[in-house]
């Protein structure tokens, strides 16, 4: 696999879970720029408060992450553990302690055992290397069943690697998701910030399992400058943040294409609402709705659970919209043309990947989310 | 079983689904003062938008009710026959139209067979009963596995039945909950008006199975003045209150925990918010969580879903708050007192009924609700 310049990777057993990789680091050869995008839930991890701390400083030099234990209510002992960490990894590496970012995903409310990773930073550190991207992607899972990578190349030079974790979890685990971009490029960390914002909104921002929050997401983006390509004109800015995106939607779709127990991936497009906060509540509430979820589960051309959902919101869309499953027109000006379950179960059927489409006929805003069904085995996997 | 005086009841089956009774009527021989409570799903039921239009009469004489089809999303021609049947059945009853009530609960989307319920009148008039409260019962059910019943008796004479059906449903049926209350009291339409609503308030409105809203949702309360008491003085109102809310808590239980796949009541319980906003958006939060109530069915003592529900609201509870499964305290000031899992997992494998308590610590506003696990049972009857 082609990586960008400057970056080692490793990832090793250290004992949080019983047999697979639990423990992955990166280090850049060069202090790298780097940004983050941060879970917005009122309980945070511990590790992520770290990170967020260490980040103000704007450059880092490694990254360590653990699967296995969030770090999670676990208080100032959990705070000190984290930073412990950080600092036993700048010790060896003979970096500043806030020059170490971290990541911690797994159980909630258990301590993280400081012990097991620190004992095992020597081994972690022996065998590092740029063609490790593997072990680190596979370290950082949970329930995930594979590792998820993606790249683009830039026609300017450089390239830029993602590597996340999806919302997978088995009991009594929960659901993280973590996502780390690497570039080797030149890039003043305003403007990666800019496009980084931009690049998650329209894809990370846009996937939902089951509308569940973690205390853990974060999104770091590291760029070392390695390659001697500069981003600065708004020509290769614009190339830089089609790629980046591009990143973006492969690791968000095969985070969603992992999701617990799904058997479909549905794309919600809300159409000509009034503004985008109502398209988008609307796309929410409807990848939201258990029991439409249910519906696609069992193949059912039910759409009168997306006329409730979407009515329980009373956002005062009117009696103007139509709903269509595919291509197929299902609701027209709010009355269901029942005669097309047929055609519609055989679309649910046949698809693993199905549109559902509500258009609003009142504005110019669109929306859309992608989700996954609700399955009988997603309960089990979390009960 | 003791009924009011002066009320008829029935139920039949009229073809709407194969066997089972589907058509349920109650006749009252006085005209009865009526108040209603309903959905306010932004889209509802042709048939309820008939019956809210006839309520505003203030009187009723008759209540039809069909399961098996919602009558919604069916447009002008679904208004028609609703109307249509108030029309046919005001006809043989030498009444008029508007002294019909009327209520569907079932699939959404498809037109309601209005000669089936037509034609089937007759056969249904012919044989109304005041002992046939247990066929009415069984007529409004869509998947409820039983009929819910429930009465008291007033000190000062008179007494308050009621009869509800429950959030069930076959795929591809839709979960409604329809409530009927029938007193023989006379109490003013202001004063039953306002005490139904404080009834509901903390009866109906606490609980959850899914946090899904139906179109269709009705809840009726016919007070006919055949006992010659009055309900006027502020003792007798009390008493009277205390009575509806006990009939509405008894039917509010039964139909959670005949909630579809249920295999657990929970009780959520917040404390000591700074505001009763604040309190009931968290005890709802945590009842829509999908990743919590999956943990309940499987006895999971995992409190970080809890934690990540509630942070997720971001509504600034900080970090003092404690959180209890039965009286165990698993979180103490934001903290999670891990070494408790053991206990609590034997707390939940011995017990139907659990309560679940955040303590926010902050202020004087208390919240509670009812709610169920999710099962993979539950997404199995809804897919």
């Amino acid at each position: 696999m082609k990586v960008p310049e400057g970056y080692l990777f490793n990832g090793i057993n250290c004992g949080l879970k019983k047999k697979s990789r639990d423990l992955g680091i990166v280090i850049s050869e060069n202090p790298a720029r780097v940004v983050g995008v941060f879970t917005t839930n009122e309980y945070k991890s511990q590790s992520l408060l770290v990170c967020k701390n260490h980040i103000k400083r704007g450059y880092a030099r490694a990254l360590i992450v653990n699967s296995g234990n969030a770090n999670c209510a676990t208080g100032e002992r959990g705070y000190r553990t984290a930073l412990n960490i950080c600092a036993k990894l700048a010790q060896k590496l003979d970096i500043k302690t806030e020059e170490v970012l971290l990541a911690s995903t797994g159980i909630i409310g258990e301590p993280l055992p400081e012990n097991k990773i620190i004992n095992s930073l020597r081994k972690l550190l022996s065998s590092v290397d740029k063609n490790k991207v593997m072990d680190f992607a596979s370290a950082i899972m949970t329930t995930d069943t594979y590792p998820k990578i993606a790249a683009r190349h830039l026609n300017c030079g450089g390239m830029i690697l993602g590597v996340a974790k999806g919302a997978g979890m088995i009991a009594p685990e929960m659901a993280t998701t973590l996502c780390f971009l690497f570039t080797d490029v030149e890039i003043s960390r305003s403007v990666l910030s800019s496009v980084l914002r931009q690049a998650v909104d329209i894809t990370f921002n846009r996937i939902s399992v089951d509308e569940e929050q973690s205390t853990n997401d974060t999104l770091l983006c590291f760029a070392n400058s390695m390659r001697g390509v500069r981003i600065d004109t708004a020509k290769k800015i614009a190339e830089f943040k089609k790629a980046i995106s591009g990143v973006l939607q492969d690791l968000a779709y095969m985070v969603i294409n992992d999701g617990e127990g799904a058997t479909k991936i549905i794309k919600v497009v809300v159409k000509r609402a009034r503004n985008s906060n109502i398209a988008e509540k609307i796309a929410r509430r409807i990848a939201g709705s258990v029991l439409f979820k249910s519906s696609m589960y069992g193949n059912s051309p039910n759409w009168g659970r997306i006329i409730s959902a979407v009515g329980s919101l009373r956002v005062g869309i009117g009696e103007e919209f139509d709903v269509y499953y595919g291509r197929e027109k299902v609701v027209t000006n709010g009355i269901s043309l029942y005669k097309k379950k047929g055609k519609v179960k055989k679309y649910l059927e046949d698809n693993f990947e199905v549109d559902i489409t509500v258009d609003l006929k009142k504005g110019k805003a669109d929306y859309f989310l992608y989700t996954t069904d609700l399955s009988p085995e997603y309960v089990r996997l979390n009960s």
